[in-house]
């Protein structure tokens, strides 16, 4: 018997614009252990969109890029 | 047995308009494995309204493109 | 035994209006592959509402339109 | 057994008015295949409200008419 | 066994009220076939109130009448 | 074994306030057969209070009075 | 076994105060027969609260008093 | 086996001001039968605070008061 | 088996402010019987903050007190 | 088997600001007998955060302290 | 068999910056006792962010700092 | 059999961009145990964001940072 109540797809959601080339996306795994599972490269312009899943709970963002959450925008990079 | 509250249907959509010919859409693996699974090509005036699915937690976004979200709006591309 | 908890019909809702004859709207797959599985035509003046389904998680626009969404509206074409 | 958790009558509706004589209400089926199911034909000044069903997760409209849905009013037809 | 969650109770309902004897409210069916079961006839200033129910996900309005729902009020009849 | 997540005390009321003698509420039946079952006389100033039941998806009120529900008020009765 | 989820402790209530000796305040009984099942009698200035029950789906007002229900504050009796 | 999700403390509750002696608070039965079962005396300036419960649909409040309820304020007694 | 929803804890909690020595609180059981199960002293400036629990549906507050709820403000005691 | 849906963590939660040394909270049982279960001291400028519990919901605060709540803030001592 | 709805994620959660070095946080237990089981020392511009979980249902902080919480701030620390 | 509500794709997230190099966040675990489980280090510029788990319930931030939290903003490190 599987009896699931999947709320995967409601989770939060989070959108990404590169400002330059090469801004790293890093995906951390959620769980016991938090290491780096996937790195996403953007150029210039790119923008990524994506939700915290069952095998992500944080990720780290490296670059000048701008973040838009639901808690508001936070521009990523050294001024 | 087959039980399922299925929310699959409810889940967070995006909408996209290419502002030129050749904007990518790339649809990235949700799970273990974080790899490009369907690529979209969209011609200039094209729209694209997408939802995140069981397969799909992340998407891509190439070229010259204004997404809306319920986050608000995001113009992709370099200016 | 059959058990659902069938949230279907609350599912998101699109308005297209076509602003010309010949605007297509596409319906693409859910699930692991993303393919068109229905194609509907409207001529000018002719509006079009329709729900995300357990078949279609995405749907492509293409020709002059206004498309409204609980996101807001958008305009398809070229301007 | 016979377990059901019945949302069906708390689907979205939709209200046309009709703006002319003949204007056309189209149900299309939900499920594998979109099909026409359904056609309605409505006299100037009357009014249909319908729900999306297990049955119709699309509607499309021909003729002059008024429509009105929580995302707002738009105007069927030609103008 | 029977094991229920009825929410049809909770239903969207309609206020009708007729400004001209005769205005006709036809209650269509829900389910595969779309057909006509339940005619109600009203005339001048009598008021009804109905919901949609798991018999009824359309209804269709003949002659002059005000309806009040709660996505507004629209006149049906020709004016 | 008896299941049941009664919701029905929390179905939608009306308040009637009848504005002459002789104010008739016609209660209509839900399910397949739409008939009266319960008709109620209210005399001027006399005011009802009821919910849509399980037997009750739809009343009619006949003379002058004033209906107060939440999608707002209305008057019933010829002007 | 007995399995309930009760909610009828959460069911809308109405607040009725008195403004002359002898109003009169009657229960509706809910199901299939719609029947006074319960008079109370206010006098002046006396108020009573109650709920919507499983016995009770409507009540009656009769005599002068104010009526506050979240729909809002209706006077019944005659002016 | 015991299972219940009750959510009795959840119920509305009541506010009541005595703002003479002698105020009285009657709690009637809820279920088929409507009768006192609790009476409450305030002396002036006494507050009670008491929700609907399982055994409470209904009570009546006699001598000056100030009722404080979700649905607003109200003043008992004779003016 | 021991199945529990347990809602206790997020029960209405009122707060009480005594405004003078003496000011006593009186728990009220919930249940078939309406009986003072715990009786609490609060000298000036005390301030207590209770909930609504299985057994205590009421309370009862003598003395001059500030008392604060969810519906609002009320001083307790005689002027 | 142990079935629980706890919610314990989502209870209501109480911020005391100590305004002076020696300010006492204590935590009273909940069920059917209600008794001091823990004391605690606070110092000048101290700040306790609290939240109701299976095993407590009632405290009682003496001496000056700063009370937030989410009902609103009260200042606890006597003036 | 393990069956559990698990919200502990999403307990409230309060934010703490130090405002000078030796701000202690220190969790209480949820529970029959009520003791210390956890301190946390911060130094002077280090920020803690921390949830009620269910070993911990109470914290108290020493020392100059600024709490935030959904409740609103509050300053801890001798001014 | 393995029945899971899994809620914690949902949980509360926390947005951190460094001001300077080096700049810490520290996850402590949940449970019995408060322990440092993870220490992410982050240069000038950086952005991270992350969800409390079922492993972290707490996070300690150390160095120049902004922090934004749905409670609001708050500026990590020695002014």
């Amino acid at each position: 018997m599987e009896e699931e109540i999947n709320q995967e797809v409601l989770g939060e959601y989070i959108m990404v614009k590169a400002l330059e080339d090469g801004v790293t996306i890093i995906g951390l795994t959620r769980g016991k252990d938090t290491r780096f599972h996937h790195t996403e490269k953007l150029d210039q312009g790119e923008v990524m969109i994506f939700q915290f899943t069952h095998h992500t709970s944080a990720i780290k963002i490296r670059g000048r890029a701008e973040i838009i959450a639901s808690h508001g925008k936070i521009m990523a990079g050294r001024d």
